[in-house]
Order: C-alpha cells, then structure tokens, then sequence
C-alpha cells in the first residue's frame, strides 16, 4: 500500500491516514521529500480498497503494491501451468491444441457429421453447447442432458475430448459425467457463485474473458476457482466490447501475451466469438497462433447456414480444414507445432 | 427483415435470399431501384441473426425489423408500468421513490442505525447485501441469511421496505421471504439461469444494466423476466464500463429518458455504483432526479470509514440528509415529488 | 515518482533503477519492506514516461506523483477562474450562462431569425459555425468569412456575444474581428499544433473534450492554452464515444464535478452533442444544471428539420424557449440562476 | 435510403415521410407489410442524416443504402491500389513493407546509427518524427526542420525511403522536400482542415486509425484525401481506446481484414502504438503478417532507454534484428514474403 500525500498537506492529515493504516495492521515506511510526503504501508490484509484513502483529507493518490491476485500470479509459480486431459496437453509445451466443433448440439446427425469433420482435420476437443446462453428469450436454448448424450458420443466415436459451457450450478451434476472441460461463458465470468461450485469441482475449466473484464479482472475470477482448490484453469480471450460495430467484438490479441507474462496459466483464443463473422474467423485464427496461444477454440458447423445459433460466425467443414493446414505452416514458423488430432 | 442487395448483384443472387426467406416462412416485398434491390420480409419468426444474411453473396446489408424484445416494449403497453409494494408505488405518478441503505449488511447495529438513518431523511426502502458479489474472493461476502434477518427486522422497525441482491437461484427460498425488492447485479445481468428462475417469482425484480450492456441488451434481459410472467420489473442505470479512470464507472444519465421510450417499465438510478465517489454521488443524483428517473438507489452507511464493502462510495448520514433536502426542491422544479416516507 | 520493485528483486536491480533516476536528477527515498522495496523519487523533470521504469528488470510498478498538469490544476489556483466577456462571467459565481444557436450559419434569414429567438429566451452567446469539421468530404462545409459576418451582425443586433468554431490556425485571422469566444472542436482537442496558436491569442477558448480522451487528456491540452499565456479557458463536456448505439455520444456528466475538483476551470456541458438527439437534449440539459454545470452549449434552429448539418439534435424554438423556463427553476433548486439575457 | 415506420403509424405520417424524401430528390418504393410499412427512397443526395427521419412520427428506423464513403470503397475499385514510392510497392503484390526507426530524430549521431540498423536488418523505409504530437507542453516537441535534414541524409545514406509525420498544413513546405511519405497521427485522423491539404499533396500519405475511430470513420477521413485527388492513401491501424489499461491501447487487428474488404487502400499494421509496451510488440508483429498486413510501422531506437519519446515502447536493435528474421517465417507461411532491403 502506497500512500502519497499532497503538496502541503498539514502533518495532522499524513498522521490520520498513518493511524488507519496502523488500525489494520500495517507497519508504515515514511519518507518525506521537498513536495509530497509518501508512505508505504506493508501489510497483513488485502481486502481494502485504495480508494478509501483517496478519498481521506490530504490524501493525493493511494495504490495497492500486492496484486489482487495470488494464485493465478506468474511469481506464485514462475514455471506454467500444463492442464492434461488423458494425455491431451493444454500449455507447457510446444503443442497448440485446437477444439473446434457447433456453438450447439442440434441433433444426433449434425454432432455425428461434425465430430468426425473435426476429427479428419486433426482438431482434438469437440465443443458443442447443450445450455445456451442467448440474449433473447425466444432464441433457442439448447437440447440440455440429450445434448450432452449425444456430445460425448460423438466424441468417443473418434477419439475427441469434450468441452462444453456450464451456466448454472445446477447443471453441474448432469455434466459431470459426459465432459471433460467445462466453459464458463463471457457472461458469467463474474457470477461467483459459479465460480465457487466450479473450485470445489476436479475438472478443467475453460474462463472465458467477460466483455467488460480487464484482464486483472480475469485474473481475479481464475482465482475464485483456484482458491477453490481447482488449479486446472484455462483463460480464454474472445473479444471485448468497444465502439467498432463492424465486428460482434474487438478481439483483444495482445491479451495472450500479456496474460502469459502475469499468469502461470494457459492461454486460449477464440476468433469465433472474437470476431462474430465467418470471414474473418480465419486471419484471426492464423494471428492467435502467431501471436502465442496455446490453445484454440473454433466454431465449425457441418451446415452453417442451417445452424440454431451462431451460423454467421461457424466456419463450414472445408473452410475448418484449410484452416488448419495453415495453422500448421504458421505454428512451425513461431516453433511450435498443432497438437495431432488421433485422426488426422 | 429488410435486406439490401448490392449494386450489380446478379439476378441468381437475390433469388437465394428471397429463397432463403420463403423457406424461413417470410412473405417477401420487392423493391427494385436504380441501384440497389431492396427486400423487405415479413414473417414468423424472430429468432434469426440478420448477420446470417449479410453474409450470403451479393447481399449489402440486412437488418430486423421487428424489436427482439416485445413484452418491455412501449409499443406493447403504452402506459407505464406501476410497480407496486405495499403501497409504494414506483412508476406512473409524479412520486420519486429513494432505496439506500449500506452496501453489505455487516451487524445488527449497523443496519437497525443505518434503517433508523435511512428512514428519518425520508426514503422508503432500506437496501444491504447479504449476498456479496466481489472481484476478489478473499473480499467480505456478506452475512447470508443471518443478514436477511438483520436486514428485515431494521427496516420493520421503521417501516421501511426491503431490497436485497440475489446472485444465485439456490439463494431464492431464502430470501423471499425477508425481500420485497430482489435485486439483480450488473454482473449478472445476462446470467440467463437466474433470469428464468425470477420470471416465475411473484416478487418485484430490479435489474441492474451489465457494465457492458447496451440498452437493448438490458432490455432483452428484461424479457427474460416478462416472458416468464413476472411483469414487476424495474431497469436500473449503474454506469457503464468506458476508457475514464477519474469514475469507477461512466454513469450514462441519458439512459434514463432513452429507456421511459423505448419501454413501459419504471427506471432507478443508481449514482453510487455510477461513479463509485462518495463526493460524486450528491451531484450525480440531483441530475438523476433532473433528467426524471423514477427511484433513486443510493449507498449509505452509519460509518463509511469502517464499511466491509463499497466504502469509498457510501455517504455519510448527515451527507444522505443533506441530499435528501436537495432532490426534495428539484423534484418540485421538475414537476415531481419525493415520497415521503412514514418517519419524515 | 514511485517505483515498486518486485518481491526478491535482487539488490543489483534495485541499484541500477536508483542508479537512473539519480541520473535524471532524482533525489531517492528508499523504503525497504517486508515483501517490497519502494523508492521514492522527488526530482526537476516531468518529462519522463512511468513506464521507461515499469520495463526494468525486478520493477513491479512505477508511479508519476505530480499532475503531469500544473496551470491547469487546482491546487495552482484554488479559487474558481472566471471568464469575463464584456461583463457576461463565465465561472465563479452563482450565474450559468447559456448559449445556443444553429450548429451552422446558413444564410441571413436563418441566423437573424435564430439570434431573435436565442434572445428572446434569456441566453447571452450566440453559436454558430462557419468553417465545419464533417466526417464525410461531401457534407456541408460551412460559409466561412461571409458566416462570420453574418453571425456577428445579428448577435449585435440582439445584444449577444458570438462564439464559432477554429478548425485550423489559419482562420483565425480571418475570425478574431468576430468571434467573442474561439471554439476548439472534440476532433482537434489533441490538435497541438492548432492549441499552440492559440495559447498565444488573448481571447477565450472553449475547449470541448476529445471522443477518446480521458479528463487528464483534456486538462493536458488546457496546459498547452494555459502555458502559451491564455488564461481564458473553458472545459466543454460533450459525450464520449462507448459501446452504447442508442445515442450518438455518451454523455459522461459527472465529468463535470470531477473537473471542477481538479481544476478552476469553468465548466461547460453540452447535452446537444453529449446526445445526438433532439428529444434528449432537454433532460440532459436539465441534468446538466442540477449536476453543477457553469454554462450550457444547446444547439437550437429556427427550423431544424431544414437544417444542413445537426438537424436531429438541434430544439426547435419552441422547445428551446421552454427548456429555458424549466432551466430556471432547477437553477434555483441548486442555488444558481440563468444569466439574464439582455432582452429576455 | 430505408424507412421502416412504426406499427400502426397513420398513413399521414407515412405521406410526411414520403413528400419529405421527395422532396429532396428521392424516388420512392413503398412496401406495405401486415405490420410495418417500408419505404425505399433512391436519391442523388448523400449528404442527409437518417436521423433527422428517424425523429419524425410515426417512424421506427432509417437506414442510409450507400455507404458514406465512395472513391475509398473497393466496389469503385476492386482491384487492391498499388503505393509505388521509387520501386518500393504497398499492397498488391505478395511483398509485405517494413517501416521501422525511432519515434523521434533527436540528434544526427542518434538517426544515423538507427537508419544503419534498420536497413542491415532488411527494412524498406525509414520512420522518424521531426513534429511531434505529444499529450503535454512540457514533452521534447521535436527538432523540426533541422530533423528532417537528418532525416534524409540517414536514409539516403542506407538507401532508405522516408516516412515522417505532419501535424498541421504549415509544416507542409518544410516537409515536402525531405520526406517520401507523410504520415497522419491518430490524433490529426479528422483534422480535416489537413486532410484537405494532403488532399492537394502528390506524395502518398500514411492515415493513422483514431483513438475513437470506427472503420467507417477512418474510410471516410480517407475519403478527404482521395476527393481531393491524392489516390497514393496507405491505412493503418495503430490501436483504440477501451476500458482496458494493461496496454496502451487495444490493438484491433481484425481491422485489418475488415478494411481490405470494404476498401482497396493498402493496410499497415503499427504494433509500436498499438501496444505501447516493447515486450508486446514482437508478438503483434507477428500476428500482424499473419492476420494480412501489407505494410508494418515498428518504433526501433539504438538506445530505447535514452530515447527522448516512445521509449517504453521501442524495441533494440537487436530485438528488431530478431524480429525480422521471425517475421520472414510467418511471411512465407501465409504466402508473402518481406520486401526485402537494399542492404540485408
């Protein structure tokens, strides 16, 4: 905690802010200079807010030192942090591993056909959603436990791994048993009661970045469920909203890099959501792996145009496997290589 | 549905979309200019993604017509909406009703002084978290259901109503019965579980804009509540996420008449969380009155120095009193009144 | 300046930050924690970058202590500058002037009949533009020096004070003759080439904030004006660019008591731009005076739907003149009143 | 043109919308639909605002057909344009352009040493400042005339071309001699008095994306220049404002693709700006060539840590030397390569 006082602040007002400092158990390094006098308080608690000292007499500004964030920090655990799913790796390595698959389970016939589309171009996670998350009521909302059936079939019947997004607690018992990654939406970043059933639970989770989250606020909700006892944690870039309305989001790229120099966790990206628009799902995809992801979440449906939700941003099956081709060339560029679907 | 055809779009073009339209149950108006081909589809159904057509050759634009929200429309019931609690009526007179109250219930003393405090300024409702959501999980969360208890016997001590916060729909069966308000947080506010869960309570719900929520993206959320036949709902303004530091949030006052437009349903006005500075909060809530919200939602606290939460925004209670005079004459200025509480 | 090292930042790395800011002509405070060290900096030179420091190896944060604003700051003058125009003040007392007129000058007829009727209501500037920044080349530009003319024929024809728009340091020849007050438009508020020129004129600037700009952005081109010797300014508030569709700007109205702790500079509000649409233009001036506005730009045309730029916000005379009423009694609810106008 | 007009609005207010748009020009289609009534309006004026329809009775929304921007938007030009500057080609062909040099010339010995540095490590044009833009009056504004003679001397020497930027139509004549590309600051994007200028100027110019500049805002700033018959235009993409802080801006490369499809202006990505921190940069770079860029803008300075401006965001020589290398990689596996320098 660092608090610098104002040019001129009566010495009263800089021993006001040291007694409070002192009331919760600070110990306080004072320097004075010509101007301004500022103390450094080193403390027992980190749940205050800087900002009730900004706002004591005399005060000019006050910072927090420790991040808010403990668990998730790089200096808790320098080395980073490798999520392994029977065998699939997600960070630590040299492997990108790309999940792909429709924003929803719509029938046995569409998972089929796209399990084994995503499989033949080498992805090694199918995403398909059974609870959907929609803005509008009458939007359709998922097929739920059928969905789920059907999901993890698809993916056994060609070696994939399973992630698909969980919005309430209560859907938690009927997940379990058919996924292996669960995803918590944009929308539900801060629902911390969430968070908190999903620390206590012994699966990855995949976090995706809210649309108004900063990236310290990311940090923070990895750190409910790390505190929670669950270290499996993946974060997700997929786009923050800004003023450009020529994309659904403005997919924020340096977040990857900057999320891997704060945080020992691995970093996804997800062109789909980050852009919203079929056409530019695959420059974005070919800059997430230039720029460093580690993994890659894409949205693929065997028919597009026919799809309950988020057609206009699922590549159709050719397009997927153009796309990874390229994705291949580009990962062996930045020396490393897309993690071999079993059956590519 | 209106879609554009591009200049020099082949015949064949436009008759995939006019396809596409029929197939989707649309009848079809045709207008051919100079330039471009215009078609405008009048149909069924609602749950489609006008980017779905943007994306097809030839096309320039496509745009729905019909609002995705219709039961918050103002176009479905003219009148304003009056919501009604025990005779406190939010909506549809010439009343302003003020909530405040501490952010987080934190003890018995506490809240029966903050209630007594609240009620002698002359607000109606007594607000307190039990349930906290906070960025960090090592921050106070809330007392749980000893807090509802403490909470509802301070404000029947004075007469006041209640309002709380719910995060989760596991914490509904607790709270109804101390609630009058359920409150929905700006985190939540596409947390579309506990939307449900609420459209099918008979309780008023406040449900606060998401800190990257659009207007219509609250009021798509609003639906949710609607179409679930809970018609008591009231749309809360808390300030958005934006590139200014100098405020927590950019509290958007022109919400406040945007909304009476677009929808029936009474607005609050939360200056607290709208600019997260205790020395803000009186300004921002003499424009909130000013620009003719409807209730106020306002942070405060016996002793904001010592608050567990939201400190920094919470007045003190001769700063609430204070406030309390000042709405009272721009009320009057503005052709409305606040409404007196039992105790003032 | 504060620079935090990291936890167990090797003694070498604390050396070699010490060792820079002594050669920049630091004086070092050194505080050595538990956790962290803190060295404070108290030194000549603002002119260095924080994050030269945050890019060193072992530093965890570096902190500029002193306002990178100085003329501008309250703390350089306590007291409230007031802007005086031929005994029209602008700041400091308990008068809040209005101005209004059309966004542009279009012909004799429009702007005598606008300035009759801008009068008529009580306010004391008139607005209009002559040299008009369009986002589109081919949108109206503006009458330039015949504009001028005729804007200050028929402000002296009914006793007001003109103000218009510099765009480029080569107008201002041509409009010092006319123009009362000098405008500096949101796109050119970082516009230093054209803020320089105008620091060197002894006339007043209103100075209205960037789209993007942050209230430190704004106070830091103030500096420009205030540095090169023209005291004369006035802050304008006139929304930011956000997310939100439903209006044009954002207005961000507790800018206006955030400025004003910050500097003793008057304030301006501008609900015309701030919103973008006419039926918004009232509350939103009306909020504008209860939040604590000095003066209020409004754009008002004798017929706007004839209007060649800004149409959709600009009142019709009717409005305006009933606005003015509703002005005044909020005025009086928050201790102010609206400056008379001479014929009003 | 298209209006939709609300449900039930009464044929009177469609007939005012109708005599309105024929009024200016427009020959209307008129669609009349169980619900809503549409009108297609094809006019020979652009220069409307659909808002000003949009307020009128009785009318729901209105959309303008053409987009705003004409000689920009590749449908006038399918062909991608080709900025030739003496046999170093932008866009068109599979050569990708490096830019690279500090953010400021600050001494001969200084621009000497970066000019030898940047070609031996294979880039085409050299960049520095001799006008400089910054936030502060107190910040190093640049060595002006005599900057731009060092400038020129540096890159002749290494067979360079030369990118500088203009900051106001005055400095033009000083420049014109010395410099192969004027660049446009994000902060000059709609100083339109200077777009007319450079409008007028046969050397190509460099447009810089504003802070708060959508795309279609940035076209239509582009449209200045090419209205005015400067058709040598090079957009660049350089970051935006957003509610994040970890970076200095939020670099939205989907902007990238975006501008290609709607224009046939060549595209320059700027990681340097678009980061603000050195150790982003490389990483953008590179996510650059992958998502498409024609061109790269890289802030290079011998000594970053001496560096008068920019430093924090300027990498070493030897970063820079590096980069290249890894650029070429990424080059050849999108299928380009970088242009390669006269001495690498």
């Amino acid at each position: 905690m660092l608090v610098v006082m104002q040019e001129g602040a009566p010495e009263q007002q800089t021993q006001a802010v040291i007694d409070r400092l002192v009331s919760l158990g600070f110990t306080i390094h004072r320097s004075t200079g010509v101007r301004h006098t500022i103390l450094g308080g080193v403390g027992p608690r980190d749940d205050f807010d800087p900002l009730d000292f900004e706002l004591m007499p005399g005060v000019k500004e006050a910072h927090r030192i420790v991040s808010p964030y403990k668990l998730a920090n790089r200096t808790f655990q320098p080395e980073g942090t490798v999520v392994d799913i029977n065998g699939v790796r997600i960070g630590g390595g040299d492997e990108i591993v790309v999940m792909a698959g429709p924003c929803s389970v719509e029938s046995e016939a569409q998972i089929m056909t796209a399990a084994a589309q995503v499989a033949a171009s080498g992805a090694r996670v199918l995403r398909g959603g059974a609870f959907k998350p929609r803005s509008s009521p009458y939007a359709f909302q998922g097929l739920a436990g059928e969905g789920l059936k059907l999901l993890r079939a698809a993916a056994d019947a060609h070696g994939l791994l399973v992630i698909s997004e969980v919005m309430d607690s209560s859907q938690l018992d009927l997940m379990l048993p058919y996924v292996d990654i669960l995803q918590v939406g944009a929308r539900n970043m801060q629902n911390f009661s969430l968070l908190k059933e999903l620390g206590a639970v012994r699966k990855p989770v995949l976090l995706k970045r809210g649309l108004a989250a900063t990236l310290e606020d990311l940090l923070l909700s990895a750190e409910y469920l790390l505190s929670g006892g669950n270290y499996q944690v993946l974060l997700c870039e997929r786009g923050i909203r800004t003023f450009e309305t020529a994309t659904r989001n403005t997919m924020d790229l340096s977040a990857v890099p900057v999320l891997q120099k704060l945080s020992h966790l691995p970093v996804v990206a997800d062109p789909s959501h980050g852009t919203g628009r079929r056409d530019l799902v695959a420059p974005m995809a070919r800059a997430s792996v230039a720029v460093g992801a580690q993994a890659l979440l894409i949205e693929m449906h065997p028919d597009p145009t026919a799809a309950l939700s988020d057609g206009p941003q699922s590549l159709f099956p050719q397009q997927f496997a153009e796309l990874m081709d390229q994705l291949r060339l580009i990962a062996q560029a930045v020396g490393m290589r897309i993690a071999p679907g079993r059956e590519a």
